[in-house]
């Protein structure tokens, strides 16, 4: 098998996510390749000491390369990946990083049968876009979600581990639908409702000054995620739309369950159900 | 007027809140008093040379104080100051540092004339309560509204403006009912949207031990005050109630709002509503 420090990656897309990566493999692989749309990101990329070389030609950056791994939006890697296969060379590990998978491991399905795909979702970000925010420790000690298909070769599957374990964080093998579930209420739901309390905030204290001097501790935490990149969010929500709104569903009715019992006086029940919500959050972050 | 390095300070209740403020205090004013329930809880505030002295008796901790805070559940700092008054020395300054201020500062204008009420709310807090998480930098940056009355003389603020500074913290003066506005949208609806997010994340995906491997950044930051103690937010809920459930009106609303433009389809409408938030939170936090 491949060892990671002999390959060629190249990284198309060189924003948060991408450029991160390229400035954790930098030197722990033989090659790194950045490809962007841009003139300037390729120059920022290459002063920054994040890549070997640039290109803003897809055909030129991935065609020698062992490993790629696709750092666009996910609609963007969806189109990707309708036209890149013919570009890959034999045996080629294709990585990407978007956040929903299963409409993502469909297209990669569709590969030509030399190209080795596997899915990838790391659980990190910044509520800042683009290569300025990019930096080599984003992906310290995060969750690097990895979702292999039933054709991916298992020496592709341990590579594709090597990589996230090199850019230090941990790999988590789970199947697409799987994923996007569990995403969909642990990642995507929590950004809506973070939109959801700015608007509130907006509606309710923007009219008085003293708001914008008390925004602080946990309303700051919370909304933290509402200043995401739009684009990315938007085709995660549109690519995982059923897990999305299921998630909404549940949550809507939590938050109604909640809004009765604050209502109507019954104390005791509310005691109870924010105790048994404490014990709960307490079991997740013991 | 008393200088605060001339003072007595009795803090009546040494939690998280009480606790954090007296050792804050300590070799800020002539001498810490602590008043607390149990005798155990005296022991350590002095063990952790936090007070000076400590008392499980309320008239003996107060009766000679220049400055008394009370750092109780809110409901429990009403119940103090139904019966407080005639304990208290003449010219004393009353403060206390609950999250709801109408109805406790209906309950300060009944106190003696010689007494001079100022109520408080520091914006900070941890999820955790008890002593034991208590420290001297809890209110380090932390902005502390002050709502006095208009029976409170200009010297009594200011004594109660000179605290919050010695604790470094920023003393914000507002009205109690604009107060209470505020905090229901930007600190007690925020806790309510955390708890729903918790129950959601038990109800979805507690069956999936994966979940429990990917509970991570945005989830962990939006879920924090969740874990918060469950009588101290009870308190605020039930007295604070009009203010919560017209937040949680909006909030639910906006949330509604946003699912349907996610279910619709309606692409442009989505990605408009969501860039409009992140340029608010943008201005919230610039």
């Amino acid at each position: 098998m491949t060892s990671l420090a002999d390959t060629h990656v190249a990284i198309v897309g060189l924003g948060l996510m991408g450029g991160s990566l390229a400035a954790a493999l930098h030197g722990r692989c033989a090659r790194v390749i950045g490809v962007a749309r841009r003139e300037e990101t390729i120059t920022q990329a290459r002063a920054r000491g994040m890549i070997d070389e640039g290109t803003t030609d897809l055909t030129v950056g991935v065609h020698k390369a062992n490993i790629v791994v696709l750092a666009t939006p996910v609609r963007t890697i969806i189109a990707q990946l309708e036209r890149i296969g013919p570009l890959l060379a034999p045996g080629c590990l294709l990585l990407d990083v978007g956040s929903t998978k299963a409409q993502i491991m469909a297209q990669m399905e569709r590969l030509p049968v030399g190209v080795q795909p596997v899915g990838g979702h790391p659980m990190c970000g910044r509520e800042v876009a683009g290569i300025e925010a990019a930096g080599p420790t984003l992906y310290q000690g995060c969750t690097f979600i990895l979702t292999p298909l039933a054709r991916t070769s298992t020496a592709a599957l341990a590579l594709a581990r090597s990589l996230v374990e090199a850019i230090g964080a941990h790999p988590l093998v789970l199947k697409p639908e799987q994923q996007d579930r569990l995403a969909a209420t642990i990642s995507h739901l929590p950004y809506l409702l973070a939109c959801a309390l700015v608007s509130t905030a907006d509606a309710l204290t923007s009219s008085d000054p003293a708001a914008w001097e008390i925004v602080a501790g946990g309303f700051r935490d919370m909304t933290r995620i509402a200043g995401s990149d739009v684009t990315m969010m938007l085709d995660i929500l549109l690519t995982n739309r059923g897990e999305v709104l299921e998630a909404l569903n549940t949550y809507r009715a939590n938050v109604r369950r909640l809004a009765q019992l604050a209502a109507s006086g019954e104390e005791e029940d509310l005691r109870q159900a924010l105790g048994t919500i404490r014990a709960l959050r307490r079991e997740m972050y013991p």
